[in-house]
């Protein structure tokens, strides 16, 4: 799966040079796939793969490639990729595909495929997500911008849409193949589990990043740097601890959490639990193992 | 209901003037509300008169009390009330409810009340769209802080999120009596009248609003403004006069979007179809007639 992953992100020009394309085999996006949904179809897989794909080829490019400097710059982008999302994916001859570019083209292909193989109501939450993740990036780039290092309050809320976890969460329910409806997913207990889950995933990334992005000075949007308010120095190590302290936390609350819903025996629940289960040891795994973290 | 509108707000904290009061009576949010959706349960047309008074005081928080004059300034408020979106308006013990205050607690409000009338698709579309909303106040405040003019593609996207049409719409099929489902929200044409609906109400806005805010020099969302690029002068007249050809333009397009709908007879679009066609003639009507332009 993971040559295939990357033949699509070529065939849909994603991918414009060889240190582009190592920097994309190297963060591994089929093998993060895998780990969040074993077993499936193949064409669900792939699609999960790819979506993963479409969001490492945008973060690197506002993050390494200088899109994510500021948010005049990277604003009449995410406006054309919201206006494909609007029509979710289908084509159209106005000047929003030509802004889009490339990345434009893949997110429809994503829209597309999710349409196919989903229900209306997966790709409208398939859709939203993205949109909040594309709308997330504008927060970012404005703190590039100022150097400005966010209150940890108002970073963990923002990282669950930057992390992009709540599409990905989607796409692995429907590799799965068991979609959680709606009265599911406003259930309280189910809605704790599914924040818990969330925050799970982009910490254990922050902290296994934390080093590489501190070495680079590259980003201030980490749990570790967000804890130690922007400082350097002696905080470090006092601001990793806290930030592992604060995942174990949550680990054990989501623990908590799983057995009470399991506990009730819906199966509806059960494919939920799962993917939001998976995602976290995925994350995990994937970034001991991941080149992209070397 | 219009007092009662008022006495919301209010009971909420969300005036703490005789200024803001006279700002919010002269908006008249439910006299919108009310040519929203001339009929329907009292319950239900005042939750949606109560939604547009929290946006009313949220535009003008931003707009003419300075909080949205940068994304930095903002994205404090703007995450905490997030936090009340991701529990559906749960009480909350966390730091959430202390920074967002009045208005986080006014949401809070709103989304139990969503909740209690409409159904779960229901509530995960309110709160999608006041999301949205709220994270295209910061793409706002970014162009504010550095007196940027967008282009006009990139304008005409982040307007649909900035107006809180979608949001508003969800809450007048609720006060109709019929929610679209998600297979007639992801049908094709009704995706393409909802784009020209939510367009027209934010043009017409614009439009009536353009006097205004250009004699204020209050701001530069204004489809006007934009279709001048920032200048002012001499190119004033012909981008208030290709700004109106724009809305003429829309108009007829939803017109015949609208026809080919109601054709095919289908129940579940009529009162979809109601509801957009409503807010388009609410809309112009109430600009006409409201204060808030005088």
């Amino acid at each position: 799966m993971a040559q295939q992953s990357i033949e699509w992100a070529l065939s849909q020009g994603l991918i414009n040079s060889g240190h582009r394309l190592r920097r994309l085999r190297g963060a591994d996006p089929a093998g993060l796939a895998g780990r969040a949904c074993p077993e499936g179809p193949t064409d669900r897989l792939r699609l999960l793969a790819d979506l993963i794909s479409w969001l490492f080829v945008m973060d690197d490019a506002c993050d390494e490639d200088g899109l994510g400097a500021a948010p005049t710059l990277l604003a009449p982008t995410v406006a054309a990729l919201l206006d494909v999302l609007d029509v979710h994916g289908a084509s159209t001859d106005g000047p929003a595909a030509a802004t889009a570019g490339p990345p434009g083209e893949a997110l429809g292909d994503l829209c597309r495929r999710v349409s196919a193989a989903g229900t209306p109501a997966l790709l409208l939450r398939f859709v939203g997500g993205v949109r909040d993740y594309l709308l997330a990036l504008l927060w970012e780039a404005a703190n590039r911008e100022h150097g400005r290092v966010p209150e940890v309050a108002e970073y963990v809320q923002m990282r669950r849409h930057t992390g992009a976890v709540h599409p990905s969460f989607a796409l692995t329910e429907l590799a799965i193949g068991t979609l959680s409806g709606a009265a599911s997913r406003t259930d309280p207990a189910l809605v704790a589990l599914d924040l818990l889950a969330a925050d799970l995933v982009c910490w254990c990334n922050d902290l296994f990043s934390y080093g590489k992005e501190n070495l680079d000075q590259a980003d201030v949007h980490n749990l570790v740097v967000v804890i130690a308010g922007g400082r350097s120095g002696r905080d470090e190590s006092s601001a990793l601890r806290a930030a592992a302290d604060r995942f174990n936390e949550s680990l054990s609350a989501y623990l908590t959490t799983e057995a009470a819903l399991l506990a009730s025996g819906d199966d509806d629940l059960r494919s939920a639990v799962t993917a939001r289960r998976n995602w976290i040891r995925a994350t995990y795994d994937w970034s001991l193992a991941a080149a992209r973290y070397a």
